[in-house]
Parts: C-alpha cells; structure tokens; sequence
C-alpha cells in the first residue's frame, strides 16, 4: 500500500532472526512479522539499524524485503531502509526496494566520510532524485556521526525531498521544533525513536514512534500510543513506565558486549524466549548473549509479566 | 528556610546582571529576584552556569548570595551554586554558602581535572562530608564532560550524600530511570534543566524543573508546571509549546557569539527589554548582544506576547 | 609480487580520477599509476580512504583493482583496501580481491556499527579466516570512530591476523609504543598515514609511510624515506617542511566543502593542474573545487616550484 | 630572571608533592625544584596540569609560588600557571604571580563555559591586558576542550599578546605549521607538552619540552634535547626510546584510577621510589596509587635502570 497522507503510529524496526550459521531464519522472520501485525502496529520499518542492516550485503537485503513484502502482503505500509555510507550506493538500494514492493526507502546521512551540513542536503537531494519511492530522514547521529540540523530538515520538508523523518538523535528539544516548525505540513510525519519517553514526544506532538523494543512487545506501544490519541495521558505515562521496566533487557550483556550488542541482543533473546524466534544469533563480530545474560533477560520479562 | 521534605516545583537558576562595567548590579539583581517570587517560583538556584557563576571570584560569589538571602528573606528555599573544578576549592564555597544562609549547595562533577565515575563519586561524598548544608547533584555533562551515571545517582542518593538531582544531561530516558529507580524514596527530589520539554518529563514523574529561560517568563513556567500538576496535560502542552517559542531569543547572538554567551545573552537581552534589568552585559570574554541581535530577541519577545 | 618479508617504504593511497559524469576515469588512473611507480614508490594502495573507496559499489572496486593490478603488471605491491562497515560484507570483499590479484587486503575496524574492542579483535580474526590474502590493519578513527587499542594491534600482530599496520590515528606516541613492543618482530610493517610528521615517525623507527599526499608529489616522500633510511635526518626535515608547505593544498576548498572533499579534492585538483588527471570531479555528495578554489591550489603548487 | 629572548630547552612541569592529609610538603617540594634544576633544566613551570594546580585555591597558589621564587632564586625562568575558568579570574592569579616573582604565565583557553573560537582569543587578549608578565599560550584540549587554532596563535603571536605556547593537543602537524608560520618570529617559544615523540617534535623545529616525565628523569630529556640540538638524532632517538619505556609507570594505575590520576600518580610514585618527595598522595578526589600498582612502578623503574 502507499504510504497513507497522514501516516503515523507504531512504526517497528523489524529484528532480522539468524540461523546459528548466520543465515536469515526466514520462518522466525515471518513470526516477527506476523506477531507485530497482530500487536496492531501501523507499519513495519524492514531493514532498519535494529535490523542489523548494516551487515547484510545487497542480495541478502533484497531477499529479506522480498520476504517481508509477500508476508505483509499491503496490510501495512512498508519502510525500507537503504542505509549504506554514500549517495549512489543508496540509490542502489532504493531501486531494489522500489522493485521488491517497499512503500518508501529510509535514508540516513552519508558515514565514514566527513561530509559537512551542506553536503549531507545534497546527499537526500540526490537519492530523491534517484529514487522512485518516498524518502524519510533517518536522523542517528550515534551511527554517522552527524546530526542533521533543523534548518537541513526543514529544507528538505518544504523541498519534497522528504516525507517524514525518524528522529533517533535524542534531542527531544530539537525535535519539539521540527513538530512546531511543520505544523502547516501535516502531510510530513515527525517520528522519534525513542523507547523511553514516548508519551512526552507524543504529548509534544509528534506523529509516531519507531521503537526497537517494540519487537518484544507490540501491543504496549499500540496501547501507549491509543492512550496518547485519546488524551490519556495518564495511562500512556503508565505504559511507558512498564515499557521502561521491560527496556531493562538491553542491560544484560552490557558488561561483555558492545552497545549494539547489549541493544538488539536483548530484543533478540526475549524474542527467543517468548517463542517467536529460533535463536538469538548476532551478525558476526557482534557476540550473541550466552545463557547466564539470557536469564537475566528471562528475569525481567518475568517482573514485568511478559512470560 | 530549610529545604522541605518534598522540595519541587520551579526553581529558576537566577541571572546575575552586570553593569557596563562588569561588576554585579545590585538594583537590577535585586529586581530579578522579585520578579522571580512575584511569578510564584518554588525556589531560586543562584550561582548556577545560567548565573555566569564560573566568571565570579570567591568573594564576588559570597556578596551575589548575601544579597540573594536579604531579598529573599526567607520567602523561598535558596539554592546555591558552588561550582568549581576541585573537590576542596568546592567545600569551600560550601562554607561561604552556609554563611551565607543559603539551604542547600548545587555540586556538579570535577572539571579541568579527568576524574573517572569512582572518583566522581567519592567527590560527592567528602564534598557532603565538607559541607553542612544538603547536595544537591548537578549533572551538566556539556560543561563538566563526564556524565553522572544512573548507579552513582542511586549510590549517592541511598547513602544520603545528595538530597537531589538538576539533570541537565538531556538524557530523558535516563533521567526516567532515576524517577523510577528511586521512587522509594520521595524525598529525594528530581529536577530537570531541560526548557523544552518539561511537559513531557513531567509527565515522566519529574518533581520539577530549573530553566534558565525562567528568568524570562517565570509566570509561563509556574502555569506549565500547576497544569501538570492537576494532570491538565493539554494546557502543559500549550504552555509548552509557547515557552519554545520564546526561547528561541537564544538563537539571536548565536552567528556571531558562542554557546553561552548566546544563550544567557538572549536572556539578559529579553530581560533588559522588558526592564527587568539595566544591561544585557556578558562576563568576560564572552561576547554580549549587540543592537541588531537585540532586536532579533525583540520579535521574538512580540510574537509570544510578552512586549 | 607477494609481500616481501620486510615491506617497507613509500605506499600512496591511489586516487581514483573520476569523469564528468562520476565514472571512474581509467586514462587518467593509468596515468596515476605510472605516476607513482615512476616516482619510486614501495607499493600502491588501491581503495583507500584518499580513493574514495567508500563510494563505490562492488562491482566499480573490482574493476578499479583489475585495473590497476593490469597497470602495475606486479611491478610493486598492490594492497587493497576492503572496506564496508562489518565482517562478512569485508569477507566478501577480500575474496574479490583475491581474485583480481592483490597481494594483501587492508582492513579496519567495523563502523556504523558499535563494536566494542573485543568484538573488533574479533572482526580482525574473523577476516583473516574468511581472506586468503595478508591483513593490513588500518586504523582510522576519525572515519570509524573507535581506535584500535596498542593491546589490540599487539595480539593480531602475534597472533598471526595482521602483517602489517596502517597508523592514521594521529597518536603518534601510542604508535612508537607498537614499534617497541613489536621490534622482535621484523615481519610486521608499521606505517603511518601522516602526511605532516613523517620524518620524525621514521626517526622513531616507522617502516614507512601512506600519505594521500604522496599521490600529488611521491617524489619528494621517496627522498624524504630515503634521506631518512641513510641517517641524514636534516635533509629528511627540510623534504618534510617543502611537504608542509605543499599540503596547503588540502585547506583551499575548506571554507565551503567538508574536511573530505577538501582534501582528496585538493589533491585532485592539483594532481588535474600537473596534467596527470582530467577533472578534479569527486564522488557525489562531496563538493568539486571550483575555480577559484582551485587557484588557490595553483598558487600553492607555484609556492613549492611544483609549476 | 625575565625570560630570556630566545627562551628554549627542557622546562618541566613541577609536581606539588602533598603531605598524607593533603597538604603541600614542601621540604619534598624543595627537594624536587633542587633535582630539577641539578638535572640540568632550562626553566621550571610551576602551577601546571602535572602541578594539580587545580586542585589548589588562591591561598596555596600563592604560597606553591613564594616557595618555588625562593627556592629557585633566579637560577632558571620561572614560569607560573594562572590556570582557572575564566578572564578576571585568571587576571587575579596573574597579579599573584607578578608579585610572587614569576617570570612568565601560562594561561589555557576558558573551560566549563563553552566559549569559542573569537571569544578564546579575546580572552588572551583581556589577560595579556590585565598581567604585567608575558604570557604563555597553553593549548590542552584535553582538559578545556576547546583547540587553539593555528590561526588564533598566529594572531596572538603577532599581535604581541603571547610570548610562547605549550602545546598540549597532541596534533604534531599542526604544531609543525606553527614553527613555520613563526619561523620569522624567533622571539615566540614554541615547546610540546608531548612526553613520547619529543625527538621527532625537535626534528621538526620545536623549541623544547615540557615533559611531566621530566620530573622522574630529567636528565633523560636534557640528554634528549642535548643531542637533538647537536644534530645527533640517533642518540635523540635512542633516548626518546629509553623514556618511552620509563613513560610505562603512568599506566599502573590505570585499571582502578583516572587518566589524570594514574598519570601524576605514577610520577609521583616513581619519586616517592627514587627518595625525593615523601608520600605519592593525590589530591582530592583523585586516588592515589596503591602498594600493588607501586610495585608496577618500581618494575618499570628497574626496567630502565633508574633504581
């Protein structure tokens, strides 16, 4: 399906399951997809940095998204990411996105070379140009180590480079602005990929969120995010504290792995846990969480009731 | 008064005016301060980073508190700054600010100096065991570059080294994780120094806040924070989103000047043209507004309605 | 050739000309390759950083590597730079290299990604499995944003992962400690990626050197090795200061392109002003030097009689 | 004794020994200004980094300097730290020092309040203004995290504002653009602050080093500076090699301690071993190294042939 005028909600980085040889796991990954659908999310963000794009090479990402376009089959819209270091490669992706079915390509900025501000407009310009389908900023400093400023965003927004941006920065007052500054172009959706303080970005006013953790727990987010649209405030603000409580899990392989990890790691063994996924794998070098981080993983699932 | 058992609400870290000479000017000081308790602040934070506390010497520091206690007579707790790089150089402030009268010290991470987390806490402690007055943590990562991890938090508040936290860290996810972390303990209060989003970290348990921007428009921060409180989020969400509007005077210097300068310089100069106080002078070397960046701040002033 | 036992010397990353409209300009490369084998130089590293490696896709690499492996028929050593941001995706690469004859590949550590130390010990070992070819580590944290650890670098070196070093971290003491800890190791080559402080990392006992700018005047980086290799430390710093001088080249496009276009751009720039290349085109999003821009480099190249 | 025109040569850092409830021992203190000036130093820079200034307030500033004046007694240049914040603060140090009989200040960049790049120059420009002794440029981005800029040190050094700069910031290719930039300026001293590559640094056209290591060995580094002078750069390099090694006592405690307190702390430790100060304290609340990490250092010590 296109991607609707005022798309919004729950936006899910879909966790890509691997085989304990490092090969996608294509029936747990039809699980994820299923179980995220039936938790109510309003679209499926596939090849994300949860989804550990970054290790996959061209013909495996194709494979994923073909996988998940048959499985999703236009119950809801479909984001592609097509996260690569530079312009042309992303183009690349985007046109295999545009060929597997995707409804628009996430885009982030140029890594590993140092482009300035400047270039980095030029860089979303360029895959607009290239690209068939819509393009969303995907805005995460932590992995390219720029931060796209508001005036780039705003530019680009009113340009139609872009239709909408992931917000993964933490600058949740920047953010604020960018809802503020669009608020006469309703037309481009402003989400946060924040786990932690979804309720006070909704309350602020953005449109949706795309959270890691919603992997785990799909409804919470839909029930947070129903709350948030009714004026519930309360209640969202009584979800998120569940869904922080849950968030523990990406402590558990702190102290021996990397944050990316301890992160999707964690995401990854609850899921095992809770029977969607065969394994809890990591793209090689990242290590997988060994049986003592599993438990602790199993012990919060547990306080917060999840098994 | 002594710091109340369940201190919160707003507490706005005082500007200290200058006069074109750069000695503190006491008329207008004095000014700010009711202007402050008149707009019906919870408490005031003098010699905070927003107070150009790092600009004044040892006996400057003791005259700026002494004149803040005789104002304010009492009428609010009285928070004083005592920030500097060491942990000894600190607890002597701490006995100025006992002098003083003041109810409790702001104490921020060692700077200059690369302590690690173990050293940092411990800075904590012998400064509590220096000082007669309650601790309160300021955790200012940007100023100080070390963060004060959640387990020195929860360590330093169990043991009774610190009374509170001003978190102005902008990790809101973190800081959520404190409220909940601690919510054994309500004595322990939880502030945060964020402006932009406190409906939000309200919403997320806060107990109250400490914006610079305060100083500006006290009345919009207290009506943010009574709506919160009686759980009209809707109205903190308006307020909030007017207070953004505002704060952009800090964006009126920034061309030209640096991080700081613009930003307590936006202050001082929406403060002069409100006639708060008589200059918009900065301490050296920082640069203060000039006639056009001025006017900058005066639009900004109009379009929220405050001239 | 294979590496030879005692690699050492004068190893340019080969710039990789480009035509107007962004393909990779083979005239101009042979000319570069000639360029530089005429100039003496100890080997050739093909796909680095100064390359642009990072824009091309995997099929432009490989028939970038055929060509140059086609050009330099086994004259020198050609090193291959196989760089994407994780392990199998780098694999993948190597055995492209492999096959267009390489005699080593250089590799760093993940990006995009956040790898912690153990975990890229860990990619390093997995490569050199996955790779039929020697490993060069490169380290570059300004591109990575993780510095590989002198612990790291010691246990690849003994363990037989790595032959070699690529230093482009700028912390020069840190690298005389890896010419220390592995001078019972003649085997493993260390060279820095400075451009600016060659003759004192010789003096400390480097065992070469692979700078970008070497790519405009390989020339004067021989004579500098070689004044160098002979103990003639005066002639080596007054070689390294004409270099200095030259290296301004890198600061004409600084104002409006970033730090990497204005880099590899001022070495294009120059390289295109000596008739060795066609244009001074870079790969898209970075910005082309302009003509003023590339005045600015003319005057340079007069200043050291380079014109 | 002013500071001579072509002031040059091995200018070490002084550590502030402390008695075991942390005040200054200064019969230790005499005995380290005594081994200095014996190990053949060019100048002493009281009140530095490896000095803790710090961690020192007014009082005991005063009395370090009167102590080191004395002692000295005009027999080398006496350089004098003004280090703290901000402008007017640094101008009162410098009125001390003027009276305490110090020949020269060293003053850094403003830290904890983000100035930038104009308004660090100003603040030179206002101490230079306010100090009647010649001051010292003290670039340490470590600790202020700010960079001076070449172009700043050329503007401050011909302006007059500045005699001299310690270089602190590790990059070695621009401090060599600064020895060239003032090549026509052989008034301004241009020293490094680096401990590991000085023979390189000196190659390069430094005018000396300010070596915290010297205080362990200052022979070593007279030996160093020495041979460079004479051109002998095989003996400089031989000796750089052998203080590298001696360098390995800063990382004893580097497990449990910080980087700065594992850095004087090994100094410290070292002469504590080698008889000439009493107690390897630390100033609060940095750690001093204990027995265990002691013994790591006294290996060293043996190692190199200094016990």
């Amino acid at each position: 399906m296109p991607l609707p005028k005022n798309f919004h909600g729950v936006v899910p980085p879909v966790v890509t399951p691997l085989t304990s040889d490092h090969k996608v796991d294509y029936p747990s990954f039809t699980r994820v997809l299923e179980h995220l659908i039936a938790g109510g999310v309003h679209g499926l963000f596939v090849l994300g940095s949860t989804s550990e794009v970054i290790f996959h090479d061209e013909a495996t990402r194709r494979a994923i998204l073909d996988h998940a376009a048959k499985v999703n089959n236009g119950r809801v819209p479909l984001l592609a990411g097509v996260i690569d270091p530079t312009t042309d490669r992303v183009i690349g992706h985007c046109k295999a996105a545009k060929a597997a079915g995707a409804d628009a390509v996430v885009v982030t900025a140029p890594f590993y070379t140092r482009t300035n501000q400047a270039e980095t407009v030029d860089h979303f310009r360029y895959v607009k140009d290239g690209s068939e389908l819509p393009v969303v900023a995907y805005d995460i400093p932590v992995c390219v180590h720029i931060k796209l400023d508001r005036s780039s965003i705003n530019t680009l927004a009113r340009e139609g480079a872009i239709v909408g941006v992931k917000d993964s920065s933490g600058d949740e007052g920047n953010f604020r602005y960018l809802v503020s500054d669009l608020a006469d172009r309703p037309e481009i959706f402003l989400m946060t990929g924040a786990e932690l303080t979804v309720d006070g970005v909704l309350l602020g006013g953005a449109h949706g969120v795309v959270p890691g953790l919603g992997n785990v727990d799909p409804h919470g987010y839909v029930r947070l995010y129903d709350a948030a649209r009714k004026g519930d405030w309360a209640t969202a603000a009584k979800e998120q504290k569940r869904l922080c409580d849950l968030f523990e899990i990406i402590r558990c392989g702190a102290a021996r792995t990397s944050a990316g990890s301890t992160g999707v790691g964690g995401f990854k063994t609850a899921m095992k846990r809770l029977g969607i996924i065969e394994t809890n794998v990591m793209a090689r070098p990242q290590r997988t969480l060994n049986d003592e981080e599993a438990r602790g993983v199993e012990a919060v699932l547990k306080r917060v009731g999840l098994v």
